[in-house]
């Protein structure tokens, strides 16, 4: 455009260029208490195609919604005593309530595991019963003394899933299917993020799980961030809150559990992922309006063609968003849009069009193209795929460039200062995990040698990811 | 079926109706905190579709949906003094976050007007950002102490709209529109519950509010369910929260406001409305499954026909679902479909197949028909349409044979006794509303005389609709 931007560079502050970003794109700002947060509507409105996503593969793959209350009694929470110890510095704790103080103090839910169970302590009964699959969309509360929007908030929005099964391998095997099938594919497929999957070291785990696994993205200043987590609960929740079945021969067993969530976390990766200088680059799947088409001036019949694109775009089911707004100048508009992501833009204006023209602005790429205006509809339809593919390879791109091959635990910090190291676990291990924990550099995940799953840390050619994350 | 109910019946007593129905078809339970509610997978479905229906009508009325946080601090709410006035002996105050005494205690919204207006407040800065219009899908607490699952319960989940307009009258237009094209569309053409929608008086009016709209049901019992309300807020928040704009003469103007919200209490409508002593009676545009196919045994090719009829009806966008459990008894099966309020049921047996048949069964009338089975999936999508148009007819029915015209204030109380008394608000006036409510009876709103809504309640010919009330 010209203008000069109105955001930080990202070279210049990564974390001031991200709150430049969430401000000027309206998409979030501070609540009033401490680390809560405001979601914008533009921000919502991703949410809401992100969310969609994922609630149609949690359906897929046979679990089905619920809701379980906000408050829950202190006292639950104490029973799990691993449990407990993660989450009780970030409690937030009712003690009032109907102009009366409470005889037992009620906690708002950092997450539903204690509640969930107490009920799936009594619907199971059988292994008819079993596999038992809920999930819940919902709000949790955990109180954060370095808040920073999307990323770490008092409140976020998040789904959180909690099953019951016959067998730790039946547990794991739906473990790994939500890992898969639901959050690596909407990350990659749907939100163009390319995230490496795998282990926890038991440093890294969930509280009170036997076994977490992680997606793992790599944002643009070379940091890690968490995006989901899928954890295999082994029979801890189950002895403490008794959910047992009967078996096919007549037994009485415990249930084998996993839980996991995902949560609006996730457009804090879309913003470090994607993000330029310019502002968001929204992936076309999750974009609250995939083609903005801008009028520039009404002369000439430039308002009706604008109309007639939109409404051609439309009929396509494309989300698209006709900016009359002359009265505002054009650049601003366009400024504006491109802070906001919107993927293709459409310029219409009367000199163009004078040569049966109008301008294709891709966002992801900056290209400008002047074609003619009868196929405009067509081809904005067909840049839409053609953004979608093209973020998910730039974020791959940066994701391997920003990952080193290392075999010290040096080497590893050295390369966790700027990016991801890679090195083989047997060369870090414990000890070495700990050294890096002290530079605020943690193992992401773990993986096989070839990119699986290892069933644990020990595995031969067990490799780790280390960085620093959010 | 000839079984023996397993439901109290409704003329036994409708409470425990109420309360059985909810139990046996595992809609919800209470939670552990009291007054709260897990609300298990069937309602949630249910709800989902609820939600569906007004999302699509409210983002067609043109708001935008966003996210404010849970936690308010205590001093916003004493701002306003009628609305605190409402809501203080509801309230459920967070006073410890962190592992610390706050500061500050925080409240659990009761509802989010006064954080929404201090939002607000900074957003609107010129007629060119009015109207502005959001909405929140959200959970809100309000201590409850005779709680009722789905009718009322100290957390229950909703949307809340909020809105700032340039003058009184496009407010009072836009909460008109709301209650109008969004609510009473909804619950007539979705829930088929044909709701009363008027004006509540001074007395009933929410706190804070300068007009309430309402949409009030009449439920099994006669007694009367406020469904869902718009308000016109007038300039109340606004002075509070100094909500200004500058209007196009350059003048320094205060916002006129609404706002307006339905709850998880549409699902207790549901039930009340058209529940009968076998269970619940859904609607099939709210029905998780509209279609069950009911597999007698798997003998003589039933077990594929009914595969292949359900697959019939997936492929016409009916929401199906193939219960093949013939390890269960037949007739408890369909005890428990019915219980559950599915539509629609196609049974398939061997002895009916051998003559090329199946049979079709609707929920809301009981009627029993053999059909040819090679049309039962057309013939099951055709019922469908006929339970969505009865189940409303029948409400509506319900509804008037109710509804008793009455011209004083001991006949109004006699009728409310077992249903609706309609009386001249000038025959009624303040002495009559206060005298009835001493018995229980409230006026659960005011039309004209031919079912408008009244611009106040001193307009001549105004009628009064009175009743008990959940």
């Amino acid at each position: 455009m010209g203008q000069k931007s109105i955001l930080t560079p990202r070279a210049t502050d990564f974390p001031k260029w991200y709150q430049d970003v969430v401000a000027k794109a309206a998409l979030a700002e501070n609540g009033p208490v401490r680390g809560t947060m405001v979601i914008r509507p533009w921000a919502y409105a991703i949410w809401e195609h992100v969310q969609a996503a994922l609630d149609r593969r949690i359906k897929e793959a046979g679990a089905e919604n619920a809701y379980f209350p906000l408050f829950i009694p202190e006292e639950y929470l104490r029973r799990e005593a691993d449990h407990v110890e993660g989450f009780s510095p970030e409690l937030a704790v009712v003690t009032h309530g109907g102009g009366k103080q409470l005889e037992e103090p009620v906690v708002v839910r950092p997450t539903s595991e204690t509640i969930i169970n107490s009920y799936f302590s009594k619907w199971v009964q059988s292994y008819r019963d079993l596999p038992l699959l809920i999930n819940q969309w919902a709000n949790v509360v955990r109180w954060e003394l370095r808040p920073r929007l999307f990323l770490r908030t008092t409140e976020f929005l998040w789904q959180e899933g909690h099953t019951c099964h016959v067998s730790e391998q039946d547990a794991r095997d739906y473990s790994v299917r939500i890992l898969r099938d639901v959050y690596e594919d909407t990350m990659a497929n749907v939100l163009g993020i390319p995230v490496r999957v795998g282990r926890k070291t038991p440093r890294e785990r969930f509280a009170g799980a036997i076994n977490s696994w992680t997606c793992e993205g790599v944002m643009g200043d070379g940091k890690a961030l968490q995006m989901g987590t899928s954890h295999e609960l082994g029979q801890n929740f189950a002895k403490v809150f008794d959910t047992q079945y009967l078996d096919d021969a007549g037994a009485q067993q415990y249930v084998w559990q996993t839980s996991w969530g995902v949560s609006t976390r996730l457009i804090g990766a879309l913003i470090m992922t994607h993000g330029d200088d310019n502002g968001l680059r929204l992936p076309p799947a999750v974009a609250p309006t995939q083609v903005v088409v801008l009028l520039v001036r009404d002369e000439a019949g430039a308002g009706d063609k604008a109309a007639a694109i939109a409404a051609e775009l439309k009929a396509k089911d494309v989300r698209v968003h006709l900016d009359t707004r002359v009265d505002t100048g054009f650049g601003r508009r366009a400024v504006d849009w491109e802070l906001k992501g919107v993927p293709v833009r459409i310029e219409v204006g009367p000199r163009d069009l004078a040569e049966g023209n109008v301008t294709l602005v891709r966002r992801d790429t900056g290209e400008k193209k002047t074609i003619p205006a009868d196929g405009a509809a067509a081809a904005a339809a067909d840049a839409l795929a053609a953004v979608q593919a093209n973020l998910l390879g730039e974020a791959t791109a940066l994701r391997d460039s920003r990952t080193v091959e290392v075999t010290t635990v040096d080497e590893a910090r050295e390369a966790a200062q700027d990016g991801f190291g890679r090195i083989p676990w047997e060369a870090l291990g414990d000890d070495g995990e700990t050294q890096l924990a002290q530079g605020g550099v943690t193992v992401r995940c773990l993986q096989t040698a070839d990119g699986g799953l290892p069933t644990g840390e020990a595995e031969a050619g067990t490799v780790a990811y280390v960085a620093r994350a959010y």
